[in-house]
């Protein structure tokens, strides 16, 4: 593997070089995993203009388990009171005689940033802005397989919650069951904290669990995801309790499944990011919900479980290929409850089939 | 409880107007909440010449469970759109004639710092600092029965841990049934990852649980905590599996426990920070182990888990009553394993009859 982040190291480093920086200093934990393989706690990567560094405060790997940097990449191990290694890059890319250092200033506090000066006060600091997420955007078919994973993962745990008894369980006792069954299927972890919704909390985007049971008749909505190697992946289902849904229940399923396959269907290379959101918002705008519709009606995944594209009415950009995103509108009616469908797709041409969905449970409305 | 904020508050702003700034955007969450009563993901607070107002992208309280704000203090709803919370934030300050506004650079990103200065370019920017930081310090009793209950509830649940069968199982899973078994007892979740380490594992502090199982013969070490109304305690316990431990584990043992008994005696008010660190770090060196120690012995626990002061070598200052910290000495020998012992104590005048034990789990050697 470590070609493929001294290739991405390259690709970053030929950025910085037409922006006018010698070297770069990126401290976003994602970003720094992308380009060298791992991050541990606090480490900071340096493109070095003599040679790339992880800096960090304990060595890489030391946990069980725990990703290893690329072996192409040189390891600085800080003492326990070594400090911060962002303000050791900053040192040892002066030390290496660059005269700029570009910065990722939407990740460094300004507080960080000043002590990056104070301790090489002739390198010019330079913005890198998002250069490593751009990078990040089109994965790699290892990186999607890693994403494909995650989902059988999390499909694997929802079916088999499913297929208990949930009638009389708390919405917090079904998120940490969910959450304990991805690790059993092999997830490093939860890619975010598990949202399980009943009732009138039911349909409401990043609910946190309460103590509120499930009855009879309540709609349970789930939103859960695997982290697998980094990688994160969102699925999130809707389903009613009991023998026969309400007529009301079966016209709001309809309605969101509705709008989710519209904004399924308009993923395609070359696909504006707004005309996505606009696809699966005008299903719902049209039948009158358009007040209290989530911000966005889908994002990208991979190292974060919310990166670029945004898929939002303001959002500027076109999708490309290997671009993996979730699709998830969703509608809350206050004080009654209400409906969310979520995958996760990979962007597709058609001439290899289209989107590719890695989240496959089914979205029937399953009466439980 | 609205008038402990309003009185937070108060005190934050003679701060600040003693250091010649009119106004104050607080935007690290445990801040927030510290003076806003609740912190929804994202909010900020204005200390406005004319008003305070709680700036947020959606409505505080709105999931069942999460805390409300102080009814004394303004919420301020930015429609999803509406972007930066921070940003709004500055332009409000602005159109409350403020010339100048303090903002947390500790906390503020580079771009958000930027942005602010953008949107009200005639505001000069002064740094709040630690200021919030330092008056979270001494806790008031309200703040400390939220520690204890914490304390009870990480006491219960690691209780109940070792009444089951331990050996076979692995990290991961006892770690989750530790989280499980917090919020059984009222815990809002865990106050930090629980760690669990086994075997050539064990006392290695932050050890991220893995498929290891636990086997005869091991040292296991747990280290877990309960959030309870955002307030964050540790508990850390090391114990041997089987009937007998060997004579090693005894030893570093017995070791473990008099750095720990040494570090917890010397808590008192006008204590130095760095004097407790080294009344258990001393115990420790004496005994040949000075390389590879933690680089602190104990740290204040509050809002977030771990707080100042930091009870470290180089550390400045002294403790004050009423100041929850850990004392959390460990050794750890690679290949074979290690002890750790934490506790959450309150630091309280000897009149009061010293330091006041928050988790009361035994520290005696268990062989379970």
């Amino acid at each position: 593997m470590s070609e493929v982040y001294v290739a991405r190291r390259e690709r970053l480093r030929e950025r910085c070089a037409a922006g006018g920086s010698a070297s770069a200093l990126v401290s976003r934990p994602a970003n720094v995993r992308y380009l060298a393989g791992a991050a541990p706690q606090g480490a900071v990567l340096l493109l070095g203009r003599t040679e790339d560094l992880l800096l960090c405060g304990r060595p890489p790997g030391d946990d069980q388990g725990e990703e290893r940097p690329d072996d192409g990449l040189r390891v600085h191990l800080l003492d326990a009171s070594g400090g911060d290694p962002a303000v050791a890059g900053a040192d040892l890319a002066a030390a290496q005689g660059a005269d700029s250092l570009a910065v990722e200033e939407h990740d460094l506090t300004v507080a960080r940033h000043r002590a990056l000066g104070s301790v090489a006060p002739r390198l010019r600091l330079d913005d890198l802005g998002g250069a490593v997420e751009q990078q990040r955007l089109v994965k790699d078919e290892e990186e999607i397989s890693c994403l494909r994973i995650g989902s059988e993962i999390a499909d694997q745990a929802l079916g088999e919650l499913l297929e208990s008894i949930l009638v009389g369980r708390t919405e917090r006792h079904l998120a940490l069951e969910l959450e304990r069954r991805l690790v059993d299927h092999g997830a490093d972890g939860p890619a975010f904290p598990t949202s399980v919704a009943t009732g009138p909390n039911s349909g409401r985007g990043g609910h946190r669990p309460s103590d509120r049971r499930v009855e009879e008749g309540d709609f349970l909505s789930v939103c859960l995801g695997a982290s697998y190697r980094g990688y994160r992946c969102e699925i999130g289902r809707t389903f009613v309790i009991g023998t026969s849904p309400a007529d009301w229940q079966i016209e709001l399923y309809d309605l969101v499944f509705a709008a989710q396959r519209a904004g399924r269907e308009a993923l395609a290379p070359g696909a504006a990011y707004r005309d996505i959101d606009r696809a699966a918002r005008h299903v719902l705008d049209s039948a009158g919900y358009a007040d209290g519709l989530p911000p966005l009606m889908g994002h990208g995944v991979g190292l974060e479980i919310d990166e670029d594209p945004q898929l939002a009415p303001a959002a500027m950009g076109k999708l490309d290929a290997c671009v993996p995103v979730t699709v998830e509108p969703g509608v809350h009616i206050p004080g009654r409850g209400g409906v969310r469908i979520d995958d996760t797709l990979v962007v597709r041409p058609e001439a290899d089939g289209g989107p590719e969905l890695l989240t496959i449970t089914t979205k029937e409305l399953l009466a439980l």
